[in-house]
């Protein structure tokens, strides 16, 4: 122990020093396991500090279990475990562009900073002190309130603020409605071919099965849901991700009749029921069969994934297992949840949804009209929604070499055909255009660059 | 239909109040599946209004699904399954206390709302526009770096920014490290006995098996852990809950080694490591071997629970299957997180924990010298945590008429038994009393009325 060099830290207390000296030097092994360190009398005298020092920091390095001392026997070092070097810090986000048409969020630049430090400072104002303590697991009355008004009256959903369960996002609450069906159902569920990749993995993180049906210009193929055996079926109605098509009006009759007839749930994804750009909304499909469907809304498209808040309306015989799953296991922070009832109640969500409407609607038309003069490229038609589909008419043409080149551009796009269940032979090809996650002030050279590099391909 | 009373709803536009009233008049009944509904003509002469008016509205009940349009056939009725009647809402957390010594909270009272509004300013003012959008699933690196600071300058924990992982909330950390063994492991857990029972319920609803290992007062048994066959073992290494002794330092030592060997991990429950009153708190076990043992700390009893705000330190073979069932189910809003990491670096955390403790460490003071004349009870001895454990030593004294006749003067308490496992039939009796969770101006006066209804059941 003589030899070995303590570099006491100046910034820290004698003793506190002392001990992250001898923790440093055993850790970084200079001091191996079974060595016996000196006396605290002799220590002390070596570094100059009183021994009562010494005894207080070889006691605190017993409690902590780096160093042994038994009775009848002198101090020494205990077997400690050195770390692995750390790992390079990544990103798991995957790439980043500069100009980014991948589908999914909304603009983050458009986050309306003001309305919402304005609720949040309302909150820590206002709330009661046990917003800071456990909290009911279905989510805070007051945003649950707001909710089933606000849901009543811009998606037609039928809500009462018992019906609603707050959740951190769309993928957990899809998560914790599987995991119930593999507990207490066959763990089978029914979800559109194609759909968002994500989702079908998420699913399966759970342990559910998933049963693809496929998915036509009207939505859902509901002709194909006869003798399924599942315990639900995951659909969005207000507008198909990716393809973009609305449920068509017989469909959600014949859907809601089939889900009644053989007592399977409907989970509606609304995603983005809030962006229709050529008429009003459509009204969601839990309206047709409150004490059936599964509504899920979240802020995630309206506001930004980054809140983490998203909400199921949920059918009675549901609830209960539902509110247990939750209990046990999640939870969205009450300040967060409040200051989205204060921004509903103030009308101010309302006003943000309203003004990047008519940002996206005019992105849409931008992009729309430039994809005009590509040849190879098929537009869906529908006026709904975050994105727009356009199909891959040039055979010689796929989409992983259009996203490489896209990419070298900075650009950044999804394909089509990775949202097809593994097992589909038949996928259309084409790419997912996103209009909403660039600033505004950067998208038309965005779609000025776009274009360049697929009229190169063409 | 002419019978038929629809009133429009003033508030709304000629439209959308058709719309409504004809949605309520098929939910509740009064218009039936397949009733034939008025000719566009009709029903607009009938409420003098446009005709285009009652088309547009027709229009939207279609596509909604309310209404049928099939060519060649009268508009009609579509099935609607009307819903129950919402059940009453109900408040999931139970009974509230007048006075609640129930163990588990910090005072929601001393939140510091001043300090936590000004983190939340500078974060809506300062931070980057991404923090709206999706974020990295580990945590936000800001918090990460900030917990890695933190915890290695209060805990002692060796943690690098790409060890943690946030979470929102301990529990829910808990589950995804039970998903995680049961999908790649053999889906058993060592468990200390008796422990908080809320625990062994969120690691049962993820499918583990829980193994129990008895506590004493130097902790858990580590004599007991030979031929176990588990993939895990979770302690409470330096405050055991609810028996309140520190593992002692040869059984950190006997675990950390047993592990190593076994190739089993350590999922160390630091909940309360942080409040300590007759000495410096005793470092993390994590210290010792940082690449065997998962360290769990939370802001749930330091700020509060409300914030839904935990953090994993993860050994580096874990880290990947942590990070991807975290980023397939959870996600902390970034706002949150970037409050705390600037709570963390402006200090103001640490004053609030030194502010806290000394509270605590007052009322800890006057628990164990009022229960000093209950007779009939035995107080354990530790220096440390939020509670502290009463052994109850009159055999004709039961804990449940102990809470009962506490609940009658509202008075809240927890017994001991409910901690231990099911099958486990030596059970100590006794209290696990909570000092924290009252608010402070009220707990003179709730010690008063405790230890009166104490004195009147010896």
């Amino acid at each position: 122990m003589r030899e070995l060099q303590l570099d006491l830290d100046p910034t820290l207390g004698r003793r506190a020093a002392l001990e992250a000296a001898i923790r440093g030097a055993i850790r970084d092994g200079r001091l191996t396991r079974g060595t016996v360190v000196p006396s605290t009398r002799a220590l002390a005298a070596d570094l100059g500090c009183s021994r009562a020092t010494v005894v207080a920091a070889y006691d605190q390095l017993v409690a902590e279990g780096f160093l042994l001392a038994e009775q009848g026997r002198s101090t020494r070092v205990a077997a400690v475990h050195a770390p692995e070097t750390p790992a390079r810090d990544h990103n798991p986000l995957g790439p980043t562009f500069d100009h980014d048409f991948r589908p999914g969020e909304p603009d983050p630049s458009s986050f309306p900073r003001r309305e919402w430090l304005r609720s949040l400072r309302r909150v820590m104002s206002d709330a009661p002190d046990d917003v800071f303590g456990y909290a009911d697991p279905r989510g805070h009355l007051a945003l649950r309130s707001a909710l089933a008004d606000h849901l009543g009256r811009t998606r037609s959903v039928v809500a009462h603020p018992s019906a609603v369960q707050v959740v951190p996002g769309f993928v957990a609450g899809l998560a914790f409605l599987g995991e119930l069906f593999v507990r207490h159902g066959r763990g089978r569920i029914a979800v559109e071919d194609p759909m968002l990749f994500f989702h079908r993995d998420v699913l399966r993180v759970v342990g559910v099965e998933i049963v693809p049906v496929a998915v036509d210009d009207d939505g859902l193929r509901t002709d194909l849901l006869e003798g399924l055996e599942v315990d639900a079926v995951l659909v969005c109605a207000a507008h198909q991700y990716p393809l973009g098509g609305a449920l068509a009006p017989e469909r959600r009759t014949r859907l809601v009749e089939w889900a009644e007839t053989t007592d399977t749930w409907i989970i509606e994804d609304d995603y983005d029921g809030e962006f229709r750009y050529d008429r009003r909304p459509v009204g969601a499909l839990q309206a047709l069969a409150p004490d059936r469907v599964v509504h899920c809304g979240t802020a995630s498209k309206t506001l930004g994934a980054g809140l983490r808040l998203a909400w199921l309306t949920v059918p009675p015989r549901l609830r209960s297992r539902v509110g247990r799953t939750v209990h046990l296991r999640a939870g969205v922070p009450s300040v967060d949840q409040l200051a989205l009832a204060d921004l509903i109640e103030r009308g101010a969500l309302d006003r943000h949804v309203r003004n990047v409407r008519a940002r996206y609607a005019r992105r849409r038309t931008q992009l729309r009209s430039g994809l005009a003069d590509v040849p190879w490229l098929d537009l869906s038609s529908h006026e709904a929604g975050l994105h727009l589909t356009a199909r891959l008419t040039e055979p010689a043409l796929d989409e992983t070499s259009i996203i490489a080149a896209a990419a070298t551009a900075s650009i950044g796009l999804l394909g089509l055909e990775p949202h097809y269940a593994e097992a589909t032979t038949v996928r259309e090809r084409g790419l997912v255009l996103g209009v909403s996650r660039i600033p505004e002030h950067r998208f038309a050279t965005g779609l000025d660059r776009l274009l360049a590099v697929l009229h190169s391909l063409g």
